[in-house]
């Protein structure tokens, strides 16, 4: 089986990243990709940025579904481009803030996200709206690290922990997912850090990892989105891309 | 007061359009322009179109505020690019769907859209969830003809008329909004029409007008976006925009 | 235009109140009315006395259109008698509560309102409810202040001050709505109170002012409520008015 | 135990069927009485008549505490100053549709309500919405029979029978409630009809029995409602009342 | 009448406990009696001890409409074995947290239960949830002192009241209601200890006592549950019940 | 990974049937074991029967866990005694009917559930309401074909075409779930049957497969449920297990 990883920003050590963090959990059979776009943001931590990196996760899901690809993960906690390329393809598209949030409420009672900044907020809310799950998010909390300072690994664990501890202590999560990809790996220490401060009990959402692990038992499952819901666009004249 | 209208497709036709059809109910000192698109789609009737059309409408908009604009439009029924665009300038950024369902909740039980094509379904009901509207959605119809047929208006007419009475005798409708800002200045004929069928108390809500009112009631006020829902994106390195 | 605002008690010195704060940002070719009813409270603060004000408030609408008005506005937060005078006219009957909330749901994220008195919470959950926006309700905030002592303004614009700064900062607001029109006209003090406390980005409705600029965009597109939603009533015998 | 039933309309003749109604059900201590207004309309089926009818269902209620009675019914579907009169008495202030709601969410999966017109449909509406009931409420029918016209019980329970038969077969309710408590004594009727077709499995509730029931159990246990959520109002000039 | 308390646990002293606290609030005509299990856990404090005890519950019930009996209570704070047996009777089956949250909705605001453990947080929000009364619950909050030393009776009213302090000054609850019928006859003394600390206005609903005396009104009323709702199960093959 | 599911039922039968179903679709190293219940019912119809089987569920998922194994699934579209397991151990307790609905909202945008008798609508509904996803349930249809005559085949499959077909176009569905789980391995044939029939773009999940491949990606990660959520019950007499 063949699960493609789309990074929707330029940079490209992302994908070494992904490879690293996934090969470990990967099925025996699974045959794992990565790529970053061609065009669009650095990293994604607005709205604005999404929209830039949207048309060009399309492009390379398209391109994903022509080079055989089983299952596709958009790999950033805004989901860009998913909807859309749904429309294109007949692959699975997984989104991992979508997917982690219908998770997370199946294994506790409210969730929070802990995610890089305080402007993720209204775009949280909103995925959780559209999920129909918005009573079950505790909370939205902000570590106030840039995406691209996360590789300081350590100065994120802590900060993830300090934040976790509040949405448990204070807004009643029961479980936290990560609220940005660039966080995967990291699960481990920070349930490390929870279990430090006394809370054993909280299970730690690595959306990256679960947006994995989810595409590749759709694809051995031969399923995938509705068309129904996602019908493939008319052809017209399109300038620009 | 200057409003202006972002066409988000790459025709330029439809600049005309909205000034024939905005002009005769914009106030008096109103200053009324529209702009269409460098790059995107021709029309938008999927997702994928609306993710082509976004990042360029922000541009566009960015560009108005420069110009002085009081209020903007981005004119089409999925609302493309306006909360991208939110995040980058300090005007209003009106989306009908978003205000047509608002305003059409206040003025009755249950609301209908009339759109172009089945398509429509998923992207109307997400955007009614997203507004906490969705129980007063009755319907999502279609009319099946293309945005770029709209301008066959008596075709359009009568297949609005069809699907307006059916959504008010089948789904309960009290109130039609038309799902496609391309069927501006139809709502008296559509009015007209239902009429004929013996329904009279039902009001049609024509997007495009109604978001360019709206637009010049906010900006009237001084009244714009929340800065704390709508943070402006750090700066970063951006490929191909 | 004609648009009419109803004041729903019997003090005559909100007619002038409303006409000076109105004026200003009316069209040019707004022609503003003011009328306070012959019977009913002295002020709104309860149910209760939106209820004593109700009947009275539809007598004056039903004279509105009769006198050629195009819009009128039931000028309190509780928007007495809205519902039941749209069944008697076909003009527009704006009620400030319903058009604030849906509008500041336009606007951000989630919206704190600011009353006279701490018995404004069930009203405005309720308000909340029927609009569908309960989620979008951050909090019910009072600055326990009578409606009759408004007009010590500076003491109104601290309080209301105090009470926005802890909206925003305990319960997450990100637009604030005046919970009483009396208060009308205070909306820009607000703001440079909320700014001296390092406050910049959430904007103040002032829902007198707002329900006014709405009146007139319907007025101008020929909008209406729907008939449908608000039939009119049977002919029956009535006593005592 | 003393209860009363407000008639919220000028007619004395429902002073009396509701005697006639509700004394074969009271309890052995019960001491029932019934009043009716001294000043509103003579039936309610309307938003407008039942804010007639509220400021003089409050001015009885006030006067049964005084009286020293336990519990009050304002005797009509649309549940007529009951959240007024709240903010006036300590005694329990009953609802009929509130309360039927809420019970029939009890008694099965969901329910729909057989009104007198169609116009009834909104009010229910809201009602269900206020109660966070609306995904309960299957459907609202009408018998297109004027409450005044009720009084021929053998075409008002046919029509009650057959509009309850499509309510079941079509709209999938599993409780009938009646939508005027006009209708009160009509329950067996009733489901003697939807016998004949076969229907044996839908409970009928008759929302003015009902309500007297509960009136009973709450007196009984000194249970009413949180003056913290109805505090009483601030005593101030009031005229024509 | 008959009613029967199922007290859905192994002990026999609740048997003695119900008829102490209940009957004193009986109707003249009510023919009281108690029965525990023959088999099932001490006390229910998980979902686990109420899957026990629900088999058995059922049993009970079906039991108790053979001997005649008009209504049942399955008497505990998690409505054990309620559903199922309704599907197997035909009297009505009332559950203590279903009633008291329908009922406190009447009466109030918010509510909040006040309950043993912290572990009663997901069962009491997925009860809340099932009737469609989620943003009615203010808070779920444990005294933490286990069901079968509730005994104390002192140790466990001082507990109440600090926590239904907490519950209205922090969570903002107008309506109070225990969570765990075992506080059967302590609402007067947490009531009076409220009042101690100056919060007057905030009712205290003891489910019990509540649902015994919604299950009077309801066999009153000859008034059951929906038999389309609760079907019959088909008869099969069962080991070891 | 060891995967064990539980057949909620006393028959041998389905043990052999799960194993034949599922070892197809298994990762290479993937160890599946299927155990059925001492002590229950023959199948589960009714919410009695479920009550019967979840203390037995119970108790061989604890077993399940003594004897290493990573997941367990409760083999029933009523996920019975699923969340009593949560409490008592610390590997994932997957339940196929909350599992589906959740799968399913990620795949489309409404779903029907085809059950076996017309007494799953209320359980369907509740399940949904937990989840949070109730809008998203566009119906529930039944076959009218008993669990234990579900190896006629085809009978089965063409009575699941046949209301597939109406659930699509009648009622809106764009994605079709299976209401029993002993329609395990009928997805595709019936996929097969739609495409015959013109619908082309559903699909259709089979939860045993669905509930299984989760089970497989949370033990891979070793995602399990939330202790806070679920705690530990008490130690306590219980008699009769």
């Amino acid at each position: 089986m063949k699960i493609r990883v789309i990074e929707p920003v330029i940079s490209k050590t992302l994908e070494g990243t992904s490879l690293e963090e996934l090969s470990p959990i990967a099925r025996p059979d699974t045959e794992l990709s990565a790529v970053s776009l061609d065009a669009g943001p650095a990293s994604i931590e607005s709205t604005y940025e999404a929209a830039l990196a949207a048309p060009h996760v399309v492009a390379k899901i398209v391109e994903a579904q022509k080079d055989g690809v089983d299952a596709v993960i958009s790999n950033c906690m805004d989901d860009p481009g998913v909807e859309a390329a749904r429309e294109w393809v007949s692959i699975p598209v997984i989104g991992p803030a979508e997917t982690s949030m219908h998770i997370a409420t199946m294994l506790g009672h409210r969730f929070s996200i802990i995610g890089v900044l305080e402007a993720d907020e209204r775009p949280f809310q909103d995925h959780a709206r559209k999920a129909g799950l918005e009573d079950r998010l505790a909370s939205v909390r902000a570590i106030n690290i840039p995406v691209l300072e996360l590789e300081d690994r350590t100065k994120a664990v802590r900060a993830l922990v300090e934040q976790s501890v509040k949405a448990v202590q204070e807004d009643g999560a029961h479980v936290i997912i990560f609220g940005c990809t660039g966080m995967a790996g990291m699960a481990q220490d920070v349930e490390n850090g929870l279990r430090e401060q006394g809370i054993t009990d909280v299970p730690v959402i690595d959306p990256a990892k679960l947006a994995f692990k989810i595409a590749e038992a759709l694809a051995d499952m031969g399923l995938s989105h509705s068309k129904r819901t996602y019908p493939t666009p008319p052809e017209k004249e399109i300038v620009g891309y």
